[in-house]
């Protein structure tokens, strides 16, 4: 499932809330998925209201992220050689209720994000490599290398 | 890091939260993690407040909790023949500020959790196999099977 992506490789996957009057299951990843490259490592990121985080890039991690409380909004940016995306932005909402669902990213791409809920949101991650800052870069928000405004 | 817990294989692993003015990373396991079996399924359970869930027993499963949102109460009983933990409760209280710790969970034990915040909270979990009904029991909470009263 694409909904509407049209930078290649970066793909959006239905994920299940089964739930009852106790509460709910929320799915994340199993070792079927599609977009399951290896386990390194699952982290949240926690943001607060308002707050934009990025530019990321990583050179090897491929990242799966989905957001089980609030609502943040991504926006990926393809610059890589040899894409035919290349140049194009994508913005994708994750949330934990209608847009709860998996975004699938594979290395090689810039992503900033941003908490668009009331007082934060998390953004849960599985991603195929362990941490390591030496495969990783930032940019500041106000690069001129992405052509996209967050209105900073 | 056990933390006083009693019962044989079940351990608590301090969890980093490394927080700045935008939000935090919430550390919860990476594959050198000592307690790291497999990836088989990540998945979140909801539990609303006041709510217990349980008793629920996995004769294969290996889990691995966080809760990143909340405070959550869980209770482990040992049934298992051949331990010298057998007959023996534990208690932990695992939340999303000082609690924040990473209770790892052998199989063959009952284990059921209260929400004990505000409106909800998230049990993230690692599992090292995919969810398989078939290797799951259940009890219901007022069973006589297990010397735990949750005042139900």
């Amino acid at each position: 499932m694409t909904d509407g992506l049209t930078i290649s490789g970066l793909t959006i996957t239905h994920l299940k809330q089964i739930g009852d009057e106790r509460g709910a299951v929320y799915h994340f990843m199993n070792s079927d998925s599609h977009t399951f490259k290896g386990f390194g490592e699952a982290y949240f990121s926690k943001i607060n209201t308002g707050v934009v985080k990025g530019w990321k890039f990583h050179h090897e991690a491929f990242q799966n992220f989905c957001v089980p409380f609030g609502r943040i909004k991504i926006v990926v940016f393809d610059n890589r050689e040899g894409f035919e995306s290349k140049g194009m932005i994508n913005e994708i909402v994750l949330d934990d209720a209608n847009n709860y669902t998996l975004l699938s990213m594979p290395p090689g791409l810039w992503y900033s994000f941003k908490c668009e809920s009331e007082s934060f949101s998390l953004l849960a991650n599985i991603i195929d490599i362990k941490h390591d800052p030496k495969e990783s870069q930032n940019l500041p928000l106000d690069t001129k290398k992405i052509p996209y405004d967050w209105g900073h």
